[in-house]
């Protein structure tokens, strides 16, 4: 047993990956900057595949992969349906090696804290650099000032009713996950569970182009095409997702349009997204 | 939820108590001191009460205690009889208080980190500080050179063999828990499991002045009281523990005697401790 091995293992005995942890935790306290956020084991999107980063600083865009972790492929998809996936690909990603030398190990995790000291330095000079604020970051004022929503950003919300007061609708609270748009014409702003649910089994794409909505029972599809076709607008999709901690949140996925040559009994009620930005 | 929890929980989602486990990251990483060992959760003997302290610094005689930590009192005494136990009378306790606002509780943890890096200064400065080495630190020739074991000092060892290598028996391994020494007349060097084992239900008393060695058939202490009768000499105990990793360690308890008053079939054969310091 060498330094590291039994500092890690003083330090982690109830964690999994032990060496990750380390590493984690050393960011953190290396970096000793509260204005950062902090994210671990986020799910991504990355060119139509999944991932699982061990840590996420949304404010760079930035990936920390510990190269002893597992990552998840598309084969795993089916069972973070429920979770929240981040679209990444425009995000870089750090990778620091994993060694079981203490001094080698805190040198690689050093230099990637000076990397990312680094770019908060770049942002700041640029004046592009936001401190995190938990009570700010899901602020509906926030998209309202910038003036678009656009997924590659990744915007969220704790409430609908947040989702839908910055899309203008000036509420106190909904009780529904389907609201006509005051604002905007032929709009529905939509906050669907994309995931199995009693009644109903809805699902979104790899690609994220198709959302699919099906009741569970076969003999409700057509009913529900015939509603679904009546209505006949557009949908502002924000799906229910749970964050890393379990958090419930909303996070913008695009514009979407009901697309009747896909929906049929065995698809049911198909909608094509037709933009991944949307002004405000 | 404030900054400081939702860092805590990033980090710590698979630890049992977030606070603490930040705090004995933070000490760690912030003093980034390779050269002072840490252990945490170690069970110590305090003016006959035993605690579990969240980190001691053995170089320090320094025990750290993080407010939200529940600590053991004498009554849990029974379950910890095959784990190691230090004596820690003269030892100093720092306490760090436990603040759900991440500025406060990052203070009071910088607070300790600085207390620690002026009792290391101070040692160095007094030639008195002996990096940490896991080489080294259950080497025989330490204590050799030392010219003593003191309980209060903790001295202990990885393997039989080293205890009796360092009191000058010169083996290259040993199969036996009880061994006569060449070097000390009419002494033993005993390396007893104090607690159940099959066969025998041994112990120690909470102020570690008395050992009790009970078969668990009544019928064969009479028997073994005669032989230890016959072999009357001294015992120097190293009791087998297992240490906070589950690492087997035979620690040195002092220079225990057959203590003919209290030995009986009911006791069992009762050593009584007769010095805490042994010569080499």
């Amino acid at each position: 047993m060498n330094k590291l091995e039994f500092i890690s293992r003083q330090l982690s005995r109830t964690n999994n990956k032990r060496y990750e942890s380390y590493a984690i935790h050393r960011l953190w306290h290396k970096l000793d900057n509260a204005d950062l956020k902090y994210v671990t084991q986020q799910y991504v999107k990355r060119n139509d595949r999944y991932y699982l980063t061990d840590l996420y600083l949304p404010q760079l865009n930035l990936h920390i992969e510990i190269d002893e972790s597992h990552h998840l492929g598309r084969a795993e998809q089916d069972g973070l349906r429920e979770l929240d996936v981040i679209e990444a690909t425009r995000h870089e990603v750090a990778r620091i090696k994993v060694s079981n030398d203490l001094e080698e190990f805190n040198y690689a995790i050093d230099s990637v804290v000076k990397r990312i000291e680094d770019k908060v330095s770049k942002l700041k000079e640029d004046g592009e650099f936001e401190a995190w604020d938990l009570e700010k970051e899901f602020d509906p004022e926030f998209y309202r000032n910038k003036g678009y929503l656009d997924v590659s950003e990744n915007p969220a919300f704790r409430r609908i009713v947040d989702a839908a007061n910055c899309l203008g609708q000036n509420a106190v609270a909904y009780q529904t996950a389907f609201i006509r748009s005051k604002v905007y014409e032929n709009h529905h702003l939509w906050f669907p569970r994309l995931y199995k649910t009693p009644g109903w089994n809805n699902s979104i794409s790899p690609d994220e182009m198709y959302i699919y909505e099906k009741p569970e029972d076969e003999s409700n599809t057509t009913s529900h095409l015939e509603r679904v076709k009546m209505l006949g607008t557009k949908r502002i999709v924000f799906p229910r997702v749970k964050d890393n901690l379990g958090i419930v949140l909303y996070r913008f996925k695009g514009v979407y349009e009901f697309d009747a040559d896909r929906s049929d009994k065995t698809n049911g009620v198909v909608y094509k997204r037709i933009a991944s930005e949307f002004r405000i």
